[in-house]
């Protein structure tokens, strides 16, 4: 009765999870939440009787499938004062965040079994949009430092994927970033082969501590596609994120996005140009990475003080997540059974391979617990770790 | 290089014919947007406060992908009171507009091949939505009290659609109604058969005359699928619409949502909420109809008085549209280019057919236009269908 993309995905494992983990006696590293004690509730709202104000009833009509001109002028002007890089406004296209990003270019770009070549470990809602779209994955591994060149390189000449896909910095679930010099090394793999790199790139702004690094738009300039949001700097619930891709692929973009669902949201488009306009996100977001930087540290040290030493975790210089391995052979969906009973939840990496069961790995989220909880869920989960390896 | 579902769909014509309209010194009955001075703007701005008085932060954050609760209740509440049917809140997944209702039936539905059955003409939303997908479509004609049952019986004998496409009130393109008991004989060719029909139902409570018709939720409970929208009734730029569907279809639904875009924007959906627990949508309602209604009269009387006789047109107890039938042979696109120079737009018959040309039907609009632009625009329209014909 139901398609073949839909017959085989199975019912979400992190949904499951995250259902667990609501629970509010367990002690949650599991979600991918913002903290809401952060959002600038009281500048979105005056952000919005502004637009009331200045648009009045027009605010509330349909609107162009790109996207509200003012607010991509916006996100252009970002991409140069924080990278340095013009991005013309007509090359952006508004979605319903980064995850419609996905969808769309799964949509475009894939036949079934067309592959692409993901991160290893890697972001499960890139997983989940693609997968619809029946891609055959390549695993390509990353670790401190960035992607394995050198796989990439054997993947390449086995293979052609039509999209490689990539979330260069704290990434999700690693927290692992990408040097300067492997992006210029992946970029100079890929040049000339006509694969498109997505680069998706919700967390480049909330860096503690370190220096940013350059878009692959610098090294890969026609064949990169940037995915961007403010679900991580400003509001998750707008669902407002965004696309930024060659004439060529936006035409086709433009084509499924009015498919899809005709336009974003336009009211929310035009309260965050004019929060934009009216108030200095750079401002906000110091206050976000301060938080943050102190709920990381504060999970680093009571790693370091609890778990066994032959344990090994990532420790990233922003973003959201950080990256436990376990011993070889030590399963951490077993480990999962045995926290939550302890109440002590976090994702196992399963759900963030495409082709691998009961890994040693799982990924642990510090923005969303207060610093008194990461001590005592940290100590609880070390105990369980003991006990299990 | 791209995916053969996208590289087939040529560019929408209707995006250019409404470029073409947006020049504020043509007289356009193309568009299909609901008035804007008639939009709820001041009750919306109070909702929305009372939303971040009610809510605070928490209605920034992250939400889940089946829509909030309130919300789904509430939409469950209207089937009541205006059908008098039970729609368990469980079973209906929020979207952006019915438009990605329409994409999400797609994609949980068709292989590439398989067949729709769509009225003829149809609406083109879910033309392209449906396209996308590679749907191998069947038309079934629909004219004055509603689908040509011979046909659908002929189809079906032929065909195995796994769809069948509906809007069975004010249709979009035509402005026809099926009657009870034309609804009553496509349930009974369709009961049994495990397809499902859709009813894509944004007119209906925009009724001026007569009386309201039976939901094919009464003659087809196990196979029917409901999409709402309040796009027509409160808000199009929030993109808010709706999918009921029975469990089976709804637990594929809802991991396709998920892959698509997580949730729909959760702000505008509580919003949304509010207005409907604050203020009484059936006189907000009232207001709406009372002016379409006049619009609607004044276009009808308009054509009466200068239309040649031979040319038919529908007359709609409701909705936003009508249909005008020129004589066999003569092409609303060339009227369409007749038109343009007079500073006149519709939209020509083609895009709302399936598998045919040239057609000789058009669409009119009536809900944005000023009566005296609607005098005017059809007393011209009327003079090049007479230097046409």
């Amino acid at each position: 009765m139901f398609s073949n993309r839909i017959s085989d995905v199975p019912k979400s494992f992190i949904r499951e999870i995250l259902k667990v983990s609501a629970d509010p006696s367990i002690i949650s590293f599991a979600g991918g939440l913002p903290n809401r004690d952060l959002f600038p509730v009281e500048n979105i709202q005056t952000a919005t009787n502004n637009v009331f104000r200045i648009a009045g009833p027009d605010v509330l009509q349909y609107s162009n499938s790109e996207g509200y001109k003012g607010l991509r002028e916006n996100i252009a002007k970002r991409y140069k004062s924080f990278y340095g890089i013009d991005i013309p406004s007509s090359n952006i296209l508004i979605t319903n965040g980064s995850q419609q990003g996905l969808d769309l270019l799964g949509k475009i770009f894939l036949n079934e079994g067309d592959s692409v070549a993901i991160e290893e470990p890697g972001y499960l809602g890139a997983i989940q949009a693609f997968g619809v779209y029946k891609a055959n994955f390549l695993p390509v591994p990353v670790s401190e430092g960035g992607m394995d060149v050198c796989t990439l390189e054997a993947v390449l000449a086995d293979n052609n994927p039509k999209l490689i896909y990539t979330v260069p910095n704290f990434q999700n679930p690693s927290g692992i970033t990408y040097t300067n010099e492997n992006r210029e090394k992946v970029a100079k793999t890929l040049k000339g082969t006509g694969i498109y790199l997505v680069e998706d790139n919700p967390y480049a702004e909330l860096r503690f501590t370190g220096s940013n690094k350059k878009s692959f738009m610098e090294f890969l300039p026609e064949q990169t596609i940037l995915l961007g949001t403010v679900s991580k700097t400003i509001v998750p619930s707008f669902r407002l994120g965004w696309i930024v891709a060659p004439d060529n692929v936006m035409e086709k973009l433009l084509i499924a996005k009015q498919a899809a669902d005709l336009h974003t949201n336009y009211f929310c488009q035009r309260i965050v140009d004019q929060f934009l306009n009216d108030y200095s996100l750079d401002d906000h977001i110091e206050t976000i990475k301060a938080l943050y930087m102190s709920k990381k540290e504060t999970m680093i040290d009571a790693i370091k003080q609890h778990f066994p030493k032959e344990i090994t975790f990532t420790d990233p210089e922003g973003g959201m997540f950080l990256w436990v391995t376990l011993p070889v052979g030590v399963s951490s969906l077993d480990l999962f059974d045995l926290a939550i009973k302890q109440n002590v939840a976090f994702v196992p990496g399963d759900p963030f391979y495409t082709n691998r069961t009961d890994v040693n790995t799982f990924r642990l989220n510090y923005t969303n617990t207060d610093e008194q909880r990461i001590r005592k869920g940290i100590k609880l989960l070390a105990e369980c770790i003991r006990e299990i390896i």
